[in-house]
C-alpha cells in the first residue's frame, strides 16, 4: 500500500486523541467507581468485543437505557465506533412511547440499567426486533427473565483487543427521539462526521470564545446534568474527553448526591435546564456557596432572577440554545470581543440572552418570505439555521423532513428578535405566536408583562381568528384572590410598555377574559391547544 | 428546495464565523494601515470581484509574491473561496526555482509586491501560462511593463458584492513548494477540507491544550514571524481569525520594526524559526524586557540556551513540529494533564521537546519494519504520521508521492526517540543517520557531545560504508586554534556519556579526522553530501 491515508472524521479519532493526551486523567462515577482515561479506553475495547459476540455488526441498532454513568460514556464510543448505531432511549417517555421508539428504531440489542428492567419487562413481548439483552447494575444482578448477561461480567470476560475499523464518516452513529407535544416521537440521527465536527466546534467555543463561562483553567472538572440520553448530554462528554478533563458522572439526579460530588470531586463545569438549576439552588443550606461552578443553561429560557440567585450561590451561568434536531449546539451567551469591557450588569444580560452563534453555525431570524428581521429587538421572525452537524432528516419521515428543511435551512420553530449587536432572544414558539395583519405578536412577552400587574395571578395569551387581521391576541387572566381587573386597567398597564418601546401598540390585546382556571397539560404547562379550541369560534 | 443543506468544509465558513463573532476586531499592517474584520471581509469580496474580472475561475492558479500583509490575508481567503488555487510563491528561492515552480504550477494570474517586481520582470518572458499581473504597493506604483493594474486601485473599483459559491470540500485551495536540499522543489497542496480541519484542531490546541503558551487571555494580539508564503504562516492566521483575535502584519521582517510593533500594538503571540528568535534577542537593548510575548518555535530544534535567554527577555517559547507536507502542525511541547504540576525546570524541558501530537494527529516512531520504538529515549526510528490535513501527494510526481506515503503513513524523513511519557525528540534526518549493524546512530547527538570537548571548535559526523556493519560513524573535527585532540582523548570524552547512558558504546566512532575546515552549503549549513563523497572510498 502506498496511498495517502484516507482520514475519515470518525469518533475513534476523538477517543484516541483524548487518551493519548490525558492517559491518567480521571473518570468518576458517583462515590462508587474511579477510572483513568486509559481504563475507559480499555473498557471501550472490551465492550466492542463483547457486543460483537452478541451479534452486533455494522448498522445494528443498540438501545441503551441508563442514567449518567461511565458505562454510558463507554457506549458513546464503542457502539458507533463498531459501525453500529447507538439508540439513546429517552427513559422519561411513557412505556408506550418507549415501545414505539424501539420498534421504530428496530433495536436488536438492549443494554438496560436495573432501574429500567421492570419497564423493559413490561414491553419485552412486543419488542419484535430485539434479540439480546444485557443488564447493567452497580451491585447485584436483579432477578429477570430478560437475560443472565451482566455488563461488568461481560466486560471482564471480553477481549481488550478490538480493532475498530475505518469506514465512511457519513455512517449513522447515534439515534434518538424528540418529544414533541403533539404526535409520535420523531427520530433524529447523527453521523460520525456530524458528531466529530460538533465536538471540535464545541471545544473551540468553550475554550476560545470569550464568555463568563470560558474555560481558562488548566484543570476543569466536568459533570453533566443534562441526561446522556438527551442529545448525548449536549455532546459535552465528547468535548471534555478531547480536551482531557476530568469527568464526574452523577447517575440519577439527586440534589444531595449532586452537591456532595461537586464538593468532594471539585466539579467546576456543568450544564442543565433551568428546572434542575432551580432544584439545586432551592436545596442548598442557608449561607452555602460553591467555590466556583460554571453552568450552561439550555432547554428553556434562563430567567434573570434565577441567574442572579445562582450567582449568589457561587454558580455562574450562561445561556445555551439548541434542540435535538441540531445535535444540539447553535448559540450561546458569548461575549463578542468588542463587548469585553462592558459593565458586570450588561455582561449578565448578554450571558442570559439566547445569544450569538457557535463557530461554524449560521443563524438567521427570518420572516415568512425569508427576508431577515431588522435588528431592533422588535421585529420577529423564525430562527433558521445551518451548521455542519444538523440532522439530515427525521428517520423514515420524508413529510416532516420536508417541513424541517424548507428552503435549505433548518427551521427551529422558534420565534426570536435580534439586537443591533446580533444577539438573538427567543420570544415564542412559531405555533403559539399571534400572526396579526402581517405582524407577529409574541405571546410570551405579553404574558410576562401582564404577569407584572398586581391583580394578575396567572395569564395565557393566544391568537384567535380575526376576519380582518387574520389573528388577534386574546389574554386569558386568572385574577389574584378577590380582585377583578378590568380590560381598561390591563390595557392601560400594557400601554406603559408601549410608551417605553418594549412592545408595539398593535400587540395590545383587544380582548381580556377573566377566568377561574387555565387548563394545563399533564406536565403542568399551559395547554394552549385547548385554549385555542375554547376561544376560537 | 427542501433538502438538508450540504455543509462542505470550506474556508468561507471560517471567514464568516470570524467576522460574525468579532466584526470590530482589528487587523493592523505595520505602522501603515488599520482595518476591522468587517473591512477585511468587504475587501475579500472586492478582491474576488476584481479577480473574476481578470478571468480567475474555478481551478485557476493565482500566484502571490508578498511579505506578511493584510493583502496576503485577503488572498488567503478570497482566492480559494472562489474555487481558484492560491500559489504562495516562496520569494526566498532562486529566480530559476521561482520560474520552475510558477511554470510547474501553471500560474495564470500573478499578484506581486513591488519589491519583487524586478524579479518577476527578469523571468516574465518565460512565464508562458501567466495572463495577468497585478502590482501591490504601499505607496506609488513602480514603473513596470508588467501591468498598470494596482491592487488598492483595483479593489476600490471592484464590487463589494460577490457570492462565494458552495463546492466540494476536496477542492484544491492552496499550493506551495518545498525546498529540499537536493533536486527541484516539490509541489504540496491542500484542500479546503484539510485547511478547515487544521484550523479547528489548531484552535483547540492553542486554547485548550495545557502548555506554557496556552492562550488563556481574552485579548490576544497575534503577529506572524514565519512568512505567509511558508505553509500559510503555519496556518495560524486562519486560527486567529476564527478565534476573533487582533492580527498585526509586520511586512518584511526587520528587527526594529518588529520590536516597535510588539510594543505599540501590544503583540502577545507569534511563531518563528530559531534563527529569527535569535535575531530578535540579539538586537534588544541591554536590560530590555517584553511584557509577555509567547512564541511557538518550529522549523528547527529550539536550543535550550536560546529558550532560556529568550525567557530572560520576556519571551516564553514552546517547540512546535511540522513540515510543508503536513500543513504543517504535528506536535508541540504541550503538557499532559498529569504533568501540570512538575517544577519549572521540567516544564521548560518538556516545552522544548519535539513534543506530543496536536488533537487528531497520530505520531509513531518506527523501525524499518514498522514496529514502534521502545519509549526509552534511546531506540531510534523514523517519525511517521497521520492527520486529516496532510498533503495527499506531491503535485504531478507519483514516484515521490509513493515514497512519501509508503505503508499508508506519511514519512517525515526525521529520526526521533521517545520518552516513557510519549514525548518525542528529533535526533537526526533519515538521510544523515548512521545505520550500523542494524542499529541507528544519531549524528546530531554525537556532534552535540563532541562539541562540548574543550579542544573541539566544530564537528561533523557522517556514516561511511563498512564491510562488516554496513556503516560506521566518522567524526570530522576542526580543532580549537593551536590544539590537536587525539582520537584517544575524544573517545574517552564520549565514553563518559556512554557511562551516563546518554549514548550506547556502539555509537562511539572508530575514526576521527582532524581537518582545517568543513565544507558548507550556500546557506552555511554543513554539507554532509560532500563530506560523504570525500570520506567514502
Amino acid at each position: 500500500m502506498s496511498e495517502a491515508y484516507n482520514y475519515q472524521l470518525l469518533l475513534k479519532h476523538i477517543l484516541e486523541s483524548g487518551v493519548t493526551y490525558a492517559p491518567k486523567q480521571e473518570i468518576v462515577y458517583r462515590d462508587l467507581k474511579r477510572f483513568t482515561y486509559r481504563d475507559i479506553y480499555e473498557r471501550v475495547h472490551r465492550l466492542a468485543s463483547a457486543l460483537e459476540e452478541l451479534g452486533v455488526k455494522k448498522g445494528t441498532k443498540v438501545a441503551v437505557l441508563d442514567w449518567d454513568t461511565n458505562r454510558y460514556l463507554e457506549c458513546f464510543f464503542a457502539i458507533p465506533m463498531m459501525g453500529a448505531v447507538l439508540h439513546t432511549v429517552n427513559v422519561r417517555l411513557s412505556p408506550e412511547d418507549i415501545l414505539y421508539t424501539m420498534q421504530h428504531a428496530e433495536d436488536e440489542v438492549v443494554l438496560v440499567y436495573k432501574d429500567f428492567v421492570p419497564l423493559i419487562e413490561s414491553i419485552a413481548d412486543k419488542l419484535d426486533t430485539v434479540k439480546k439483552y444485557v443488564v447493567m447494575t452497580d451491585d447485584t444482578m436483579p432477578e429477570t427473565k430478560l437475560t443472565d448477561v451482566e455488563y461488568e461480567e461481560m466486560l471482564k470476560k471480553a477481549s481488550p483487543n478490538y480493532d475498530f475499523p475505518d469506514f465512511d464518516e457519513n455512517t449513522m452513529a447515534t439515534l434518538s427521539y424528540t418529544t414533541g407535544t403533539t404526535g409520535r416521537p420523531k427520530g433524529v440521527w447523527f453521523t460520525h462526521r456530524k458528531l466529530f465536527l460538533h465536538t471540535l466546534a464545541g471545544c473551540i467555543a468553550m475554550t476560545g470564545y470569550r464568555s463568563v463561562l470560558r474555560l481558562k483553567e488548566d484543570e476543569v472538572v466536568y459533570m453533566p446534568l443534562t441526561p446522556m440520553f438527551h442529545v448525548h448530554a449536549w455532546g459535552v462528554p465528547y468535548m471534555m474527553w478531547l480536551l482531557g478533563h476530568k469527568h464526574v458522572y452523577p447517575g440519577r439526579y439527586e440534589p444531595q448526591m449532586i452537591v456532595k460530588l461537586v464538593m468532594t470531586e471539585g466539579v467546576t463545569y456543568s450544564h442543565c435546564v433551568p428546572t434542575i438549576l432551580q432544584m439545586i439552588v432551592d436545596n442548598l443550606p442557608e449561607g452555602f456557596k460553591f467555590p466556583g461552578w460554571k453552568m450552561i443553561i439550555g432547554g428553556a429560557k434562563l430567567p434573570k432572577g434565577l441567574a442572579l440567585r445562582a450567582r449568589e450561590k457561587g454558580i455562574i451561568t450562561m445561556a445555551g440554545y439548541g434542540m435535538s434536531e441540531t445535535c444540539p449546539i447553535l448559540t450561546g451567551g458569548f461575549l463578542k470581543p468588542h463587548l469585553l469591557n462592558v459593565d458586570e450588569e450588561t455582561k449578565v444580560e448578554l450571558s442570559i440572552k439566547t445569544g450569538i452563534p457557535f463557530p461554524l453555525v449560521y443563524v438567521r431570524v427570518v420572516h415568512d418570505d425569508f427576508t431577515d428581521v431588522k435588528p431592533d429587538e422588535q421585529d420577529m421572525g423564525e430562527v433558521v439555521v445551518r451548521a455542519p452537524w444538523l440532522t439530515d432528516s427525521y428517520l423514515k419521515d420524508p413529510e416532516k423532513t420536508k417541513e424541517l428543511w424548507e428552503g435549505g435551512w433548518l427551521h427551529t420553530g422558534d420565534i426570536a428578535v435580534m439586537d443591533e449587536e446580533g444577539y438573538i432572544t427567543i420570544v415564542d414558539r412559531l405555533k403559539d405566536v399571534v400572526k396579526s395583519g402581517g405582524e407577529w405578536i409574541s405571546t410570551l412577552t405579553l404574558e410576562n408583562l401582564l404577569s407584572l400587574h398586581p391583580k394578575v395571578r396567572e395569564v395565557a395569551v393566544i391568537g384567535i381568528p380575526d376576519e380582518k387581521w387574520g389573528e388577534r391576541p386574546l389574554a386569558i387572566i386568572v385574577p389574584m384572590p378577590g380582585e377583578k381587573p378590568t380590560p381598561e386597567e390591563l390595557r392601560a398597564h400594557l400601554m406603559k410598555f408601549v410608551e417605553e418601546g418594549k412592545i408595539t401598540k398593535w400587540a395590545v390585546p383587544d380582548r381580556f377574559e377573566i377566568v377561574d382556571e387555565i387548563p394545563k397539560t399533564s406536565v403542568g404547562k399551559i395547554d394552549k391547544k385547548v385554549l385555542k379550541q375554547m376561544y376560537s369560534r
